[in-house]
């Protein structure tokens, strides 16, 4: 018996919803296509913007805060990207509610002149503000960040993965020329691969979108991929190198060294709440959650075994001394973050509760540990040994002692096995279309486990990509990157037969 | 010669723009009514939020997020709270926009068949969640806090102060009984407290509004008012009982300990980016912000007299092994943030500009400095010495080892001379209201400083209470609050003469 009534293996999604309503991660909202974000989905993206923010600011960017509406007539200034866009946008008109026959109604006497429109991403209204602030090289670069949440009407949403608003950082840089912008979009992209991988623990390839799948307006698109547990790709950040086309649509320009007035290139990268979805995909297993130690806002969560009787207080000291030495211990270079389960409820709930939100230790201490000096603990990582919960008991200053070793080694191991079910998913040798058709099978059988495939292709362009990408579709398949690590040589392409000049990952993707 | 344009003597209003303009806090935006937040602007609101984000989770509050949107039928059900914003709030009507006769506009295929509206404040729906999540009163309390943005749509703005879009914290909690859900409700205003006066340096009268001031929908409101240097009041934070109010409307009942269904008592308090309009007005001088060392993003900031000669890179060094020594002291219980400024800019101009900032500690490092192993250096906080900059040179070690304690002195005196301000300029001794006309003296003379009166009154309600507010209005004057702490016994009521049974402030206010 698990803790969770669904597996990966009956039924995917329907695992990842449970996981999400279970682990107090968050939930649907009365506000179509809208999540409440609660305490453990709310404390992991906190820990998420820690760790984010910090490398952003030591890598030289600064944090503003933009408008969460964007005036329409913003937006008409590069087509490509409201072309990208104008499908999903909510739209204000009026900015007063009155009483009409009974009901609140929108004021017609308070239609906005001009519609505004909540942020879906803001290159245009950050550009305006470059427009308005570079004059000079001098000015260059101007790298900036913002933490803000957006809207992009989706018909189909899901809890973290696909959502109408989100929480996101969006970075905007303007440069001198491609050199300094290329890399810029270089080390934003770095930032992320350190994040994803080495807090939350989540392995990813990186490489460039193909033509077809950059962001609008983008003369190139980097991505991060991720495998979840089910086989399919989840794109994990990306980063864009604009080139002039945004600097162009809204006079984004400089006065060189020599005098002249020269177009900015400017760059944007993000990333979302949409990685907490990738998380428990990666980690999560039939009993919940499996935090990365990194990334917990717990680390080690002990409950003690209260039974309503006198000696409780007792048990609740040697607990709280416990947390507090704890505390004083760090790992992963920041202090433990241990404390106490006092809620009013059954000890095994508690424990329960622990392991579906996927505290990475968790300790239950009943009045024989207190008597003992011993702890009894749980890796959350490695939670049974059969069927079986594996529980191990330790006397309390190793416990303290050996704390912090133990939860590096939690870190290590989560990204391990994801890393190695990452790698022994991608098969090679794939040459043919019918090879490929015939592995990943019809559309229908999408739910069965069959990883990303790494195939060689001539990088077509316009028309005939557009029309792989077609080929793709009828076997729900994206090409996902071109990873930066390329062979030397190449086999044939496998979707026209013609001399190979690049390496692929093709996936199902979220 | 002072550093900005304006004096606050001069123009008080004006003043304070040139400050927002000039520090890098924030400028207008292309969007009515919103402000882009810069970076010394946006620094001040992050130290503000670890700060208050701590003491809130102290005192047992998780944070949450909620949807920015919330469905118009929401509000219709606490009709004071509907009164009480609709005239402010911005309307999503439409999620799609389409090309029509060459320009884009709101599809109308795409209207929404109930609009919704940006959140002005979050009650209805996180009300509408409490609902669902309260059984029993082993739920209560239930204590939490979002940090957001929100929406109400002003007429006339002003950057910080008055903004159409604004962030800000808003805490909901909900209880079981009047007793705890006040409990609460001090509890809050307490945190506001500590961090407005001992992290803001802002001094504070405690106290609770009238009746016709209170939050739409509340049983009783608390805040906590400053004065600016104009003599005007700035509500920096309120705290709401709500008592059953929202309960009601929404439905948020328990089972108590008898098995009774009984309506929760909730609570609701906010805080925003409206007070960082009230540290500049408090602790701005002509020649900038003086921003407390504990709100400061950099308490210390090196400038490097560079000279573009080989000598420099000497320079360079001396100034960044200063700052990391200085990063490893600590002040104000925290370590000190300290670093070098190394844009490519005039080092005169840089002086001024974290001047105009307001960075605590402003050093000028030459190479005679360098050479004798000496730090000269600015107190922010006591620029001149009559006309003059006052810089002070000390030897290296001795600079480091007190660099902790001046910025520890510094704060303190921020507070005293804004306090000292603040009781100097509350006038007692106004018994009537011809003594208080003849003091404010017409509305004309608004720019004149006048501070605060502090009568008596004999509390009226309702329409008698409405009359005393009118006649208030003509003096441009509004009722602050009863402060808590209150005199034994009351003189006659400043506006009818009968018996007074409370003490109140009265002031002009932004």
């Amino acid at each position: 018996m698990h803790a969770l009534k669904v597996t990966r293996q009956g039924d995917f999604p329907e695992w990842y919803q449970t996981i999400v309503r279970e682990a107090d991660m968050a939930e649907s909202s009365p506000t179509r296509g809208c999540m409440i974000i609660k305490p453990w989905g709310m404390g992991i993206w906190e820990r998420f913007q820690q760790e984010m923010d910090r490398r952003i600011r030591e890598t030289g960017h600064e944090n503003y805060y933009f408008p969460l509406l964007i005036p329409l007539s913003f937006f008409a200034k590069e087509a490509e990207h409201v072309e990208g866009f104008a499908k999903e946008m909510a739209v204000v008109t009026h900015h007063r509610l009155k009483a009409m026959d009974g009901t609140l109604k929108p004021d017609p006497e308070a239609e906005l002149t001009e519609p505004l429109i909540i942020r879906p991403t803001s290159e245009t209204i950050i550009g305006d503000a470059f427009s308005r602030w570079i004059k000079s090289y001098r000015d260059l670069p101007l790298k900036l960040n913002q933490w803000a949440n957006v809207m992009r009407w989706e018909m189909r949403t899901r809890l973290f993965l696909r959502t109408a608003e989100f929480l996101w950082q969006e970075g905007h840089t303007a440069h001198v020329d491609e050199s300094d912008a290329m890399e810029e979009t270089m080390l934003a992209l770095e930032i992320y691969r350190s994040v994803v991988e080495d807090v939350m623990g989540i392995p990813v390839i990186v490489g460039e979108k193909p033509e077809n799948e950059r962001f609008p307006g983008a003369d190139r698109t980097y991505s991060i991929e991720a495998m979840m547990q089910d086989g399919k790709a989840l794109q994990a950040g990306t980063s864009h190198y604009l080139g002039t086309h945004f600097a162009e649509a809204q006079n984004i320009r400089y006065q060189d060294k020599d005098g002249n007035l020269t177009l900015a290139h400017t760059t944007s990268w993000g990333t979302s709440t949409r990685l907490i979805g990738g998380l428990i995909m990666v980690h999560g297993d039939d009993d919940g959650l499996r935090t990365p130690p990194a990334m917990a806002p717990k680390q080690i969560v002990i409950v003690p075994m209260l039974r309503n009787k006198p000696e409780d207080a007792e048990l609740k000291d040697y607990c709280s001394a416990l947390a507090a030495e704890l505390n004083k211990q760090s790992a992963l270079g920041a202090p433990v973050r241990a404390s106490v389960d006092t809620k009013d409820a059954k000890p095994s709930d508690k424990r329960w509760d622990w392991v579906r939100r996927g505290a990475p230790i968790i300790c239950e201490i009943g009045p024989r540990d207190a008597a003992n000096g011993q702890v009894t603990f749980i890796n959350r990582n490695a939670l049974r040994e059969g069927e079986k919960i594996k529980s191990t008991s330790l006397p309390r200053a190793d416990f303290i002692s050996q704390a912090g070793a133990i939860l590096e080694t939690i870190q290590k191991d989560l990204f391990a096995e994801a890393r190695k079910r990452l790698h022994d998913n991608i098969v090679d040798g794939l040459t043919t279309w019918d090879d490929l058709a015939r592995y990943y099978g019809t559309a229908d059988d999408e739910r069965e486990f069959k990883g990303w495939a790494r195939v060689h292709w001539s990088k077509p362009t316009g028309a005939a990509l557009d029309e792989v990408g077609d080929r793709l579709k009828t076997l729900k398949l994206t090409i996902r990157n071109a990873p930066l690590d390329q062979p030397k040589s190449f086999g044939p392409c496998i979707f026209t037969g013609k001399p190979g000049v690049e390496e692929i990952l093709i996936a199902r993707a979220y």
